[in-house]
């Protein structure tokens, strides 16, 4: 193990950081060597996740760039969004790799950062540098640079099932209405009315209509894959389960394309990516089919009558849309295949 | 309880028709005397349904017209799809009011059900005489009548929370697409893969994309509405809980409508409707809030930016979505006070 | 209405407060006048309850004596522990009957409280004065006194299905244990980790053991009835559910009786008690089977091979566990039918 | 891979088929060279479980000995109970290696296992031949054998709470009680209403009280390793998750055994067997918290007042209940480390 990259966590006590603790330790060419908490340090960090017991038996770092730097050699921040902005200047400083698994480096406009997420955006330099590793899609660019901001799971959903048909013209952009649903892990681990129990089991509820962070990171990838500025609908909802996250998708197709047309359409763009599976005519994804997985599975419907095309595609929230596909972009970083410790069966039931 | 009407429930021992005795049970106007299955005739009811030990000790009558008529005035049909339509002519000839929860009654046009349900349709002149009771918009068609077909569990969240728009040309007909989704409950109680608790639990997912049966439905009141032929783009999913029906709605608005105007016309509209509830603004329902319950309640969100509404509407499919509704037209039928037997608050949590 | 009794809710807003609201909105003789909650005094109950919109619009009260008094004839203290102790006195004193759904005044001893809830116990008059409310136990105690403790959650399912067989001796009190399991709604709505959905959802785990306040009040209830000191095991546990709770019961039995001894004992002992059912041979019953409903189900199996009988009790912890229970303690109080406004049918599915 | 170990599985359409197949893709020496069901032979697999789509392309094969021996070295039989007993002789006569997941040769008595499972047993020379691999108690007995019996979901959690305690007389043997609960998915994936989602879920259930056929697999055991004739009482519960076990036993204490002391005997009893985890003083295992793997994780309370050690034991079913313990045995059967293709972190939350 010893020729093995070394790997620091922030936020190792979120559902993110400790996903990635899970993927990781069956990866080939990684080693974590510093699980990293401002508010928990110093404590084992299986006391408060007890299935590590016996995996894990280190003590939870506090957030040191130095003490980083003397344990690793890659660093990813899976934090709520604000504290990556602060500190990714003096962890690049270091000489670390950097992964941001927050949402503070996707924008690349602070000003609509600060519009969305209601806080100091970084300084334009580093959302300059950091390339947006929405993998399928960006991946080569990824390659080799030392900051990359790693997708949202509602737009990881949602843009991989947007993009070939956006960018070959196949539907109206203007048209596109996104309909996404959420287990409650995407909530983090904060306690609150909102994410209690009681409150959620046996219920079914939306949230943040029109609000959504993600609505920008959308928009700023669609725009840039149609060449003109895309505006969209876009709805969650929370769905009485812990993982999974489904984009119902909605747009008027142009010229004559048929299910058959989009399907492959798809299967041509996403050749040789192995974690985007294009499902047959007839039949779509549902969320357990990827569950602790990092594939994300798309299906079509097209609707003669109205002329509509419905896209359903699927993630585990925690694995693509957050650990998962952080572990990708380092493979690709680091110019690995990107599949290296990630070749996991979907666990069903 | 001598001067009760007496009703006869066939289908009794599908779900629809076990909540028709539970709601039943406490309304003071109805005594339930016959319950009513053909597969599990001469059987205890509650053998099959425990919960109903000591409240309900008879056994489970055949289907037999005659019968039916020796001991009730009025007959709820419970059944799949199909069944309805054979039994109908013998029970109005026998001098029963009918109650026909089952689709067979609901589209006007023999072509158009033989398309969507895939069975022969019932006579033309049982479609006509049958009055379409979606009780909010028809409920004064219903008053005295003998034959009332009630609404579908999505056409009833669907159609309460668009109808006022479409009738007052707030939105635009053509841009209607509802993404709905519905708890487990509304597949029956037969046994499938498709309703097993290891396949569904933990899971979210997309099913007859564009060919449900309610399709027509709701496009039949809505054209009746619009006074236009309207086609709608309609997806059903599967959430991982047994009771409860979202369906989330998006059309572009007419005109400069902002939420508040749409408040306000949803409000005049469903004044003195106790059973639909508009939510304020900047709030939306859950479906938990109407749970056990025969509430509608429905919200909405504009989008400056894209210039499209999105409602949301949610009720019990059990309660509004079928067995409620149906006693709602019920008291209708026989010039009762709307609510009677009705006012249930919703369980919560 | 004018003649109904009137009653007031200290607690309105935790959840067995809600679950009073929504049982006694359809007794036919109680009117709920005020409902009270410190936390939330002068905010509409609606906006924390949306399920309420519309059925109550009133402003939650502040805690008050005086105030109470002048708008009730009967208050219910559905808190955490702790608080009762403090009012009751000054309740009692302005000549309101009390109802106590804390645990504050069930244990007779000020010891045994203090060391199993480790807060400072009521005075011993009240303890004194108070009268434990397990109606199909005590019930003839409870009328026409001021003050009644209902029983908790645990308790009440545990006792009602021991407590003929202990009383009889078909069973050895000194070989009991009890293995209990109940839905999250029972912790209450405050948020923490431990009712997180994404860490109950999925999760089976045991809790307290051996440390729950429901033991003392257990004992004290099997040592009144069997005539001598009873010790016994207890667990609980947690189920991923809302509602419900079950507790599976083991003992020796005494003598050569065997499951149909048992059961004709239990209907012996619970006739003319509506809401304890006693099941057949052979069949036991499921939390599902009374939720929403103020029933107590009991079954029991019978193993030649070690001697001991296996007792199943289930109830909807929040109805027939709290609020129904002491609607029943109200109606017993007050020398009305013990089930005046709670005839409600299970909610099933 | 040309070196691996070839495997088939004997019912690949179950959930403890399916399982295999998914722990077994990331054995880095076996590989799966033959997916077998008789019911549906000729399909491919990915058909009825998407969520192998691309993962596992091959179609199903029909049940064939000579067939199988063609492919692989060694099958896997996870199939109901009664096939076992007819296929093992000639696929040991093929000179296959057999490691049979169903129940068919765990009991070594014929009359037994004919009494509790109500079928023909297997011939006594192959329930000789049998070993039982509970791989921590027995796993020096299975390395190098071709036949290997795999203990049940139920047992696996009961008896390696149970064996160190019963084996060094730190519990009395005829005080043992064991309740346990079970997720959905250790039924199958057979539709009933038994397994339908609107029946189980937000229920809790007992089934098959001290009828199950696991009662006399875990008293052969517990009779071999206390060294005289074991009987228990044994409750089997369904819990509403899809999977997981907990058994929470109860015996008491001999000698003055403190909670400290089982901690001790357990730790050691268990050294070097990495699947076994023994909790510290205090806190107790969660299902969840080893959900998707291999280990089985065990805490214990002493309650001083009754002189009883309740002992808290959790594994996933279909893990170290079913498919994994089952590798583990061909880990053990091939001379390799146990761990090998098991060290999956549980996956949380």
């Amino acid at each position: 193990m010893s020729t093995a990259v070394k790997a620091a966590i922030i936020g190792s006590t979120g559902y993110g950081g400790v996903e990635l603790i899970r993927l990781l330790a069956s990866h080939p060419k990684v080693e974590v060597t510093s699980v990293i908490s401002s508010s928990s340090a110093g404590a084992p960090i299986a006391e408060g996740y007890p299935h590590l017991t016996e995996i894990r038996t280190d003590l939870l770092d506090d957030v040191d760039p130095a003490l980083i730097k003397s344990k690793a050699d890659v660093v990813f921040i899976a934090t709520p969004a604000g504290i990556a902005t602060k500190l990714t200047p003096s962890l690049l400083a270091a000489g670390l790799k950097v992964i941001d698994i927050s949402g503070d480096h996707r924008l690349k406009s602070r000003a609509e950062y600060e519009t969305w997420y209601k806080k100091e955006a970084a300084e334009q330099q580093y959302l300059d540098q950091a390339v947006y590793g929405l993998c399928e899609v960006y991946g080569d660019a990824v390659q080799g640079v030392d900051l990359v901001s790693n997708p949202g799971c509602f737009p990881t959903a949602t843009l991989l099932g947007l993009i070939p048909a956006v960018k070959e013209g196949y539907i109206d952009p203007a048209t596109i209405i996104i309909d996404s649903k959420s287990g409650v892990s995407g909530a983090g681990r904060g306690a609150s009315l909102g994410t209690h129990y009681s409150e959620l089991n046996e219920n079914f509820k939306a949230y943040k209509i029109n609000k959504h962070q993600h609505i920008p990171e959308i928009e700023q990838v669609l725009s840039d894959v149609a060449g003109q500025k895309v505006v969209t609908t876009f709805t969650t909802h929370l769905v009485p389960m812990t993982r999974g996250i489904m984009s119902t998708m909605y747009a008027t197709v142009t010229g004559d394309h048929k299910v058959e047309d989009f399907i492959s359409l798809y299967r041509n763009y996403y050749e040789g990516r192995p974690f985007v599976r294009i499902r047959s005519n007839g039949t779509w994804p549902a969320t357990k089919e990827v569950f602790g997985s990092n594939y994300c599975d798309i299906g079509f419907a097209y609707d003669e009558r109205t002329g509509r095309i419905t896209i359903i595609s699927v993630i585990d929230n925690l694995v693509k849309g957050a650990a998962g596909q952080a572990i990708q972009n380092l493979n690709l970083m680091m110019g690995w295949d990107e599949t290296e410790g990630l070749k996991f069966v979907p666990v069903y039931p």
